[in-house]
Order: C-alpha cells, then structure tokens, then sequence
C-alpha cells in the first residue's frame, strides 16, 4: 500500500525536502545545501542519502512510497533530462535516471517554477480549481499553467514562461533574455523599482520614495498603503502589466484562476485589486471576472508541486 | 471491428458532412443546407437523417463506427452542451446527448475553429507534430491550440481564442468583441482592408492601393508581391500583429508549429516571410526559429478534425 511521497525542490543555495502522504500532508522538512562544487556532480548523491536517511530515521520502507518529485531550477524535456542549468552548474544530465538507479523509486523531474504552480493548485491558493496560472514575482519573474491538474511544459520547455510575455511594445531597453518588453522588467521586484526610479527622474512631484535608498518594491508597496500617490502610480502600472499579461493566458488557455506568489505578492490586496481593475477591460466576456488569489505556500510551494507531480492526477 | 468515422461541421449556412476511415483518409463527402427556422430545431434530426442515408447508401452498419464529431460555430462545454450558438439560432443545446439520442453513435462536440486546427494537425499543416496553433485568418481571425493530440478548450470553452489576443495597447477603436486592440482588428480580412484605408488617408505616396474600390486583403497582398510599397508596409505590419499574437502563444504553450488557415493565407509565403521577420526578434531563446506553415486541407479542417475529434489520441 502506497502511503507516502518525497518533494525536493533543488535551488542554487539549498536543496528544500518534503516527506508528504499521498493525501497533499507534509509530514516533515528539512533542508540540505546544494553540493555545487565539481559541475554539481554530487548534488544528487546527496538528495538520495538525505532521502535513505529520512526513510530509515522514520521506519519507512520504499514499498510504501509512490517515488520522489524533483524541481530543477531549468528546463526538463519530458523524460527527465535536463539540457543546462547554470544554477546548478550542470550541463546535460538524465535526472529521472540518474535518481531512479540513485534510490530505487519512481522518479518526476519538472522545472521549479512549473512545480511551484502545481503545488499551489494542489495544497495551496489554486485548491479546488482543475486549471490555474500562477505568476511568481521575485528577483525575476517566473510561472506555471496548469491543466487538468497537470504542468504544461511545452515543446521546448518554454510553456509558461510568463515573465518573457511581450507586455509593452514600445519598450527599447532589452531584458536579461534579450529582447525588449517582457513583464519581468516591470513585475519582478528588481524591475518595479527600476521604473519607479525612471519616474521619479522625469517628473518632480512629492513622494515619500524620493531619495530612499536602496529603495524597494516593498517600499514603493507600503507607500501606496499609506497613501503615496506616486508609489499609488507605480503600484496601478504593475497591476496593468500584470493584467495585460493575465489577458493574454487567458486568451490562450482559460485557465479557472490566477495566483500570484513570490516576495513581491506580500503586498496582498492592493497588488490583486489593481490587476482587477485593469484586467476586465482588456477581456473578451468569456474570460472577465476570473478570480485572482495570493500564494499560500511561499517557500514550500515548490516541495508541494514536486510530490504532487509524481502522485500524479 | 471499428473502421469509420463520421465529421460534421456546422455553419450558418450548409452543414459539411465527410465519412472517414479511422485512419483519415476522406472516403466521401457532401453537404446540406442548415435549417435556421424555429431556431434552428431542425438542424440536429436533417444531420440524422444525412448520415442514416449515407450509411444506407453505403451498406455500412453503425457497428463499424467509432462516431460522430461535430463542430459547432461557438463555445462548447466539456460535456458537448452548447450554450448560446447565434449563427445557428440555438439557446442551451446539449448538442453531444441530443445527437446520441438521435443516431445512436458515440457523439464529439467541439467549437468549429478549435475543431478546423485539430483536423490540420490531423492530416494537414500540422500532421507529423504533437502540439500546434492555428490561426485561421477569414472575415474574423479564429483559432486552436492543440496539446498532445487534443482540444485545448479552456475553463470556459475560450482557449484558442487567438483573434482576440490584444496586440496593439494604443488602440482605441474597439473590436467587435468590445475590447480594443484585438488581433482581429488587424489580420481578418476586413480589418485588413481598413488598416490600409487607414494608412491611405493619412499618407499621400503613391501607390496601386488608391482609389480601388472595393479594395480587399487579396487585391494588398497582390499588391505587396508586385512591388507596391504602400502594399508591402501593410503585409510587413499585418506579419507584425500575427508575430505578436505568436510571440504569446509561443510563451504560454510553447507549440511545435504554427499552422496559418483562412483565405486570407492565401497570399502564401509573403505572408509567412512576414511572420518570420518580426517573430525571433520578440521570442526568448528557447521558442525562436518555430516552423510556420500554410494550411492545407482548406474548408474541409472542420469535418477532419470533428473525425479526429471523436477518434481520440
């Protein structure tokens, strides 16, 4: 009988683990860092002693667990290889392999942010819901769609690359990608603050942000709380760049319900109601009024999708 | 033993019919006209009635039938009910459990432009790929996205809703669907010719363009192949909006191919070209270079894919 799974969630510093029933309850967690050195070439020997450990720390044995769900800061084909990740230093390597022959269970590989959206959907802002988009706002700009209670991974392992949406055609300036216009430079923390410094240079108006330094998104977002109508500004444009993203996703795929996560969504309900109030207009009737929600499992979202993804539907 | 299939596109005028093999292969088809009267009361038991008789005609039993697939002009639950249909002149309609009743066969149902890019991925531009999106480019701009062999049809039957994708954040002339900058605004037919009078009115250079009464996409796509340069600026900005358009859907799905339809494709590879041109340029690394092709199977995609449809993965 098949009671229980592993969610790991594979990051640049650490590597997160979940020991969770196949019910969505995480049980326990604990952390271990990530074996950069030589190419990452330990980092997966090091997953699987931690896992052995956890088993034999618990009295569990393998028969009684449906396998291991693993995020990869990257993109992952639909077998379980990973191409490249800088992250982690590795080039090409068959993860699911790799792990499968490591510890002996059934093993998913998904790329983190996907996995984060599909742990939201299972245990977090998007339960209940069969399909959701969910749009991390961090240092960058990340996301996931969901399906049917699947990830949506693309040919290329592009799908849901929501922070390269093309939401300003004027744009000049080229992204970290390489081209001009996507909504992470604009939704991602680093992004909010570049353009709340672009207005604070071009016009003179009072504003408690002028001369902060370092100023934040979180700055600018408390600001707008407290009535700055210049960080009200910047908080009104973050919520059409985010609408006009939302209404593209929903042209192209319907989803029941946006979730927004990621340090940035800490800002609550002044960030969800300026997306509302810029995303129905922009909307065909089929798709207006979809409801938009707050993350609910910050950081764990990523050991919850993990699990979920090799639980399965 | 399984061998046939039946494909039922429903227009507002003449409902196409085809018999198909489970393989694809077209073995006949025919049409009858769509008896609007009554609201459209009559439209499921003429279909009936059609398919009884070619299975008479034929000397086939219901037996060697997988079913019927049927495309209907609007949106489709995932239970086959149709909500609100105009061009057909129906209310609710529970097209799938009405059409089993009456024929007694397995029964599809599915919107007609999501059906026509199934039915090209089938047998058509997009045969050979696993995942793709049409964009059908006729009196309005239509479209599908097909993942893993099937419908991407959305919470609320409006995935794939390409034309409405909004590809120009300045406009402010309103689309029919009620929202402004839709990529029907630029790349239907009509709005092709329109964009043009537009650019004719404000410019004064010459060109083949001015004066011609009606003028038409065919007459400015002729145009643009023979040299006119009023004519190739708006093939190039038309190619522009479509590079938009596949720039989104390249981030959300990530397909394999691009398959454009519609008689405006008929203008062929200058139309392509001008896709290509302005695509790379605004797509992060991962989904650039994607193939784009011509629609091959014309006004038949719709009873291929409804076959398709009811045939399964």
């Amino acid at each position: 009988m098949k009671k229980y799974c592993f969610g790991v969630d594979i990051g640049g510093t650490s590597v997160k683990l979940g020991l969770f029933t196949c019910e969505g309850e995480l049980l326990d967690k604990w952390e271990i860092p990530t074996a950069k050195a030589d190419g990452g070439a330990a980092i997966l020997t090091d997953v699987a002693t931690s896992l052995e450990q956890k088993l034999s720390e618990r009295n569990l044995t393998k028969e009684e667990f449906v396998g291991v769900g693993i995020g990869i800061p990257g993109p992952v084909s639909a077998d379980g290889t990973v191409f490249e990740c800088v992250n982690l230093g590795w080039g090409t390597t068959p993860v699911k392999a790799e792990m499968e022959k490591l510890i002996g269970l059934t093993t998913a590989v998904g790329n983190d942010a996907n996995v984060a959206a599909l742990g939201e959907q299972w245990q977090g802002g998007g339960k209940g819901f069969e399909s959701s988009v969910m749009i991390t706002l961090g240092t960058g700009v990340g996301g996931g769609v969901i399906l049917n209670g699947e990830i949506l991974a693309g040919a290329n392992g592009a799908a849901g690359e929501i922070g390269h949406l093309y939401v300003n055609y004027e744009e000049e300036d080229l992204c970290n990608c390489g081209k001009p216009g996507c909504l992470e430079q604009y939704a991602s923390a680093t992004g909010i603050v570049k353009e709340a410094k672009r207005y604070l240079a071009a016009h003179d108006e009072p504003t408690s942000l002028r001369g902060v330094e370092p100023l934040s998104a979180k700055i600018i977002c408390d600001a707008a709380k407290n009535g700055d109508s210049v960080a009200q500004k910047m908080v009104d444009q973050l919520g059409r760049y985010l609408a006009i993203a939302c209404s593209h996703l929903s042209h192209v795929v319907d989803p029941e319900v946006f979730v927004i996560g990621g340090g940035v969504s800490k800002a609550g309900e002044i960030l969800l109601d300026a997306i509302r109030r810029h995303y129905d207009p922009i909307c065909m009737k089929a798709v207006k009024g979809k409801p938009f929600k707050l993350a609910t499992l910050g950081n764990d979202a990523g050991i919850y999708g993990s699990a979920k993804m090799v639980l399965g539907k």
